[in-house]
Order: C-alpha cells, then structure tokens, then sequence
C-alpha cells in the first residue's frame, strides 16, 4: 500500500492487471486543491497531447466531488495529490474513487495521514522540507510533479505504447541536476529581484504548455497565499487577446520562456514586453539548462525546472519583504 | 457551408455519416482565443462530465498548433470560436484541421472573413452589436457559447445518446428570457458597483464548473482589455488553497454563484467574503432566475447567463470611469 515513486511502473502494471476482465483503464483523472492540483498540471497536458484513446480530466477536488463526469468508475484511475493527506476536498475526492471502484493512486509526503485509508495506492514523493525549500538536496525526479507524469507515462506506455518512454525516463534521470545548477545560477539575480518588487502590489506570473502549472503555483502559492501580493496567471497564448492591454512601465511580469513545443508563444510575449514594459523578470529554460533533454519529451519537464527555480526567488523576496513565508492570516487560523 | 444555429444537429449528423467508414468521432476540440476561447468553456466542460468515450480538449489556439494532440486528425472534431474571422492563430488552428483531415466547425460572426476558407461548416451565431452590447434584443440561445454547447449536446446525442437532450433543448428555449429580465433586474446595481469600483486598480473574479468561463471573459476582456484594471480569475473550489490570503476590506471580488451542481463551492467562498472582505459583487443564478431551467442541465447555462449580465455592469463601469469599452494602447495599433 505503501509506495515509493520507483514503484509506479509496477502499480500502473497491477491496476491494469487488476481491471484487466472489467473493461481495462478508459479514462484517469487528476484531482487535488491548490499547489497540489498545480503540481499535476504537466500530467494533465502530457495525456491530452500524447494519448490516442484515454480521456483524461484536470480537475480541483471539490468540483470533482460535486460535478462527478459520469464515465468515473470502475474503469477510473483518480491520482489524487494531497501534502499533509488532510486536506477535506481531496479526502473526499478519494473516499468517492474508493466508492466507485477506481483505482485510487494519491500521491503525498507523510506516512500517516487522514486520506491514507482511502488509497489503493500511496506513494510518498520526495520533498524539500527545509526552511523555504532551499536546501536542494532532494531528488526532483521523485517529486509530485514528477510522479504524477510518471503515473501518466506508464498508464500511456503500459495500454497504448509511447515511442518516447526511453527518452522521457533518461529526462527524468537528469531533472534533477538541471534543477541544481538553475537554482545557482538565478542566486543573484532572485536577490534583485527581491528588491525591484518588494514594494509592487501586483505581479503576474506567465506561462505555456506543461509549465503553465508551475506560473499558476507561483502565482496562487506564493504571490497571494504567501505574500499577500495581487497576481494573476496568464496564458502566453492568450496574453494578446485580453490581458495585454494592462502592460505599462509599472506592471511586473513573470514570465516563463519554456523549452519546447510552446517556446513561440513564450518569445512573442517576451519581445512584446520588452518594448512596452520595463519590469519584467524572465525565467528561460533554455538558458537555465533544460536543453539537455531530448526535445520529443523537454515540454514536460518545463515544469520541474520553473517550480524549483521559484524557491530561490521567494525566499529572497520574503526576506527583503520581511514577510515570511509562512504568514498566514486566514489558514490554519480561522474556520471556513 | 454557411449556416446558422438551428443546423448544428444537421451538421453534426453529416459529420458523423461522413466519417463512419473512417473510424467515426473520437475526440472534439474547443480552440479559440481569449474571450473566443472562454466562450468555448461551457462546451468543453459539457464533454468532459457527460461523456463516456469521447476525448475532449480545450485549448488556446496558438499552444494548439505549436503542441498538437496526438489524436487529432480525421477522427476529430475541430470547434473554433472566432468573432471576425481574423484573428490569425485561430486561422492557422482551422487550417491545421483542414490539413490533418478533420471536420471543422467555424463559429464567427461575420458573413465574410479570411477564416471562411478553411472551415467545412461555418455557422454565424447571434450577437448583440449594439454599443456595449445593451440593446438585448437578440436570440441569446444562438450566441457562440451556445453555439458551442449545442455542438458537444448532439454530438454526444447522436452518438452516445444524451439522456437530457430534451431538457437541454427546453432550458436552450427559456434562456434568451432569463437573461433579459436577469439584465433588468441588476440595472441599479449596476450604475452603484461602477460608482464604489471606478477608482479601483484591482478586481478579481470568481466562479465554478461552465460558468467558469464567463468569469475567465470578464476578467480579460473586460477589466484586463477594456478597463485596464488588474485582475485574476478565481476558481471557487481553489479560493481556500492560496487565493484568499489577499482577502481584506479593500480587495473586490465579483463572485458568480452558479445554479447547479458546484453551488456549494460558490456559497462557501461567498460566506467567507462576507465575514473578511467588504466590498463583493454578487451575481447570484439562482437570484436572477437560471433556476426555471431543470436541474439536470442547469450547470451549463450559468455561463450564458453571467457574460450576458455583465454588459449593464461593464457599460456603467465604462462611463462612470469615462473609460469607454472601446479604448485600446496596443490591440489594432501596434504590431505584435
């Protein structure tokens, strides 16, 4: 029941197994609340591009439980991801997989929690719990985001075949020292960014394709949840269609230039505010390093890199703000 | 090739008798961009909860054809959403389903326009063309949203079979005169959020399931496009996962409260707001009559109801502001 992420291979095999005479595997769905639900982003778009034949959803947990899709059942894998395994939603989310005969896979850190009873299959992902995230020791491939693109590798490889297994799984064996040399390399200039921005009352964050989960993180984690600073998430796809019309000389822009399928829609908006906006902190994948990895499976890997590189510049914006990181005015404080 | 509304069951007949000997339906995407895009939402969550076998997606144009999906090709359904025909990566998606052998749907306003050519059914739906679309006197059951939804409503129909085609199609009948005395009903409450938000630099909007879409649309075109005022969209079921640590007196949140299955999710982020934030519009479905519609398929008609509701807000926001909804520093006058 207990499970390291090593061990996807071999879940996604029993599963499959297991409802092998009750029609297989039809559909999975990704289901968690908040940063747990931006984690499994790149899991998400990975089944939509890739699969031939599996419907998938991307779904918070609460509107899973509420507006159930009518094909969830005995022919569902639901992969829950849940930090701390008590979050109410996503409990629910689980307990109803349980009800409906899926296959439940959650996906936390603790080894005891609230929603482990409601799992088939609990895999303890690997986590950076030290202050701010900044010890840097851990092995990324082993984080939520990961596993969850691993449960949707295996499910597309072990029922359809993906021609880029091999590829993918040499990508995740190099994630993490990516990661490392990134989060070197952007040390001063999270520095600087701390002090341009820690007075700013609002910054977008920007973003495409699979990594569009990590700017929804940042933005919903740590600008609002974190640091009390108004943030929006935008599309890079859509920037030109609505949301440009806010750029000035004041407006700060995070934006995400991906490695990848969806770099053209990152470089357009970047050329866009180079010329119209002044403050604009650019996280390039390229340039951090993510080029390494084959470009048949790199968009997928967007993700982890942004989302680790992210800490580096929290941490120097909660210092300079003197706004730790853990300030909270409503969670954990009060009922709702 | 030209058609209106009333012909999608046709239109969707024809595709499926000319694909049968091709494998048949498989999937159908929803692309478009910004509010073109938003607009499509309704429909992509219809496929997603409703149906069993059919694979959906629903994605921004340009992220569509520089990362398409593996399965998309004579087996699919492209639906594209694009008001004047221009808008080029919304061409370059039409062409690509052309290309790749799939049935393409063009839903535009336009007789004429350069996307025309590259589309197998292109359906002119209703639209209130008046100035800042008050005039109201239009078929709101032909506007693109419905346009769309009806699309994945006899899709669905014709090949799964839609259990609640016929309360479907009573709600499509009874929605043009809800909307009009819902657009009524908030004239005065419209004329007093413009006065308590003119001086206002942010406003958030809110909201779940369909009717996520509607919000999405005000927050980009309206209050990021129109207004230049900053914004965010707020999922209701992630409002308690990061979001609403922002909440104090000060910030405004326009929250939809949808009829319908994710009801809770709005109720609950709304009674947090009225105990820690201030100043909140609410635009209530049940309150503004969605609830004649029958409960089985009220979800998707919130979106309609919400972006057809707002027009009397964002014209009163506009004059109040002296800010005319038609002002733009960069979209048409600027390249990009």
């Amino acid at each position: 029941m207990h499970y390291k992420y090593t061990d996807i291979k071999a879940i996604v095999a029993e599963i499959l197994e297991n409802k092998k005479d009750d029609g297989g595997v039809k559909n999975i769905y990704f289901v968690g609340c908040g940063g747990s639900l931006g984690a499994l982003y790149p899991a998400k778009t990975f089944m939509e591009r890739e699969s031939l034949t599996l419907k998938s959803g991307w779904v918070s947990s609460n509107e899973f439980v509420h507006s159930t899709p009518r094909d969830f059942g005995k022919n569902s894998i639901i992969c829950l991801a849940c930090h701390k395994g008590n979050t109410p939603e996503t409990i629910a989310a689980a307990k109803l997989g349980k009800e409906m005969g899926a296959a439940v896979i959650i996906l936390t850190w603790l080894e005891e929690s609230e929603i482990i009873e409601f799992g088939d299959y609990i895999i303890h992902y690997s986590f950076d719990a030290s202050p701010d995230h900044l010890a840097g020791d851990i092995d990324y491939a082993g984080e939520k985001t990961m596993c969850a693109l691993q449960v949707a590798v295996e499910l597309l490889n072990q029922t359809e075949g993906y021609s880029n297994y091999d590829k993918f799984q040499q990508g995740a064996g190099m994630i993490t020292t990516v990661i490392r040399k990134a989060r070197a390399h952007v040390a001063q200039r999270a520095l600087d960014f701390a002090e341009e921005y820690k007075n700013d009352s609002v910054i977008y964050t920007m973003g495409s394709g699979a990594g569009y989960g990590a700017a929804y993180m940042e933005s919903i984690c740590i600008f609002m949840e974190m640091q009390w600073i108004h943030s929006g998430t935008i599309h890079t796809g859509e920037f030109f269609h609505g949301p440009f019309e806010v750029t000035d000389a004041n407006t700060p822009f995070v934006i995400q230039v991906s490695e990848g399928s969806t770099r053209e829609l990152d470089e357009r908006c970047l050329k866009f505010l180079h010329t119209y906006a002044k403050r604009i902190e650019v996280l390039d994948a390229k340039e951090l390093g993510l080029s390494v990895i084959d470009p048949a499976v790199v968009d997928y890997f967007n993700h982890s890199l942004f989302n680790n590189v992210y800490p580096i510049y929290n941490h120097a914006l909660a210092e300079t703000r003197q706004h730790p990181l853990t300030t909270r005015r409503y969670m954990w404080k009060v009922a709702y």
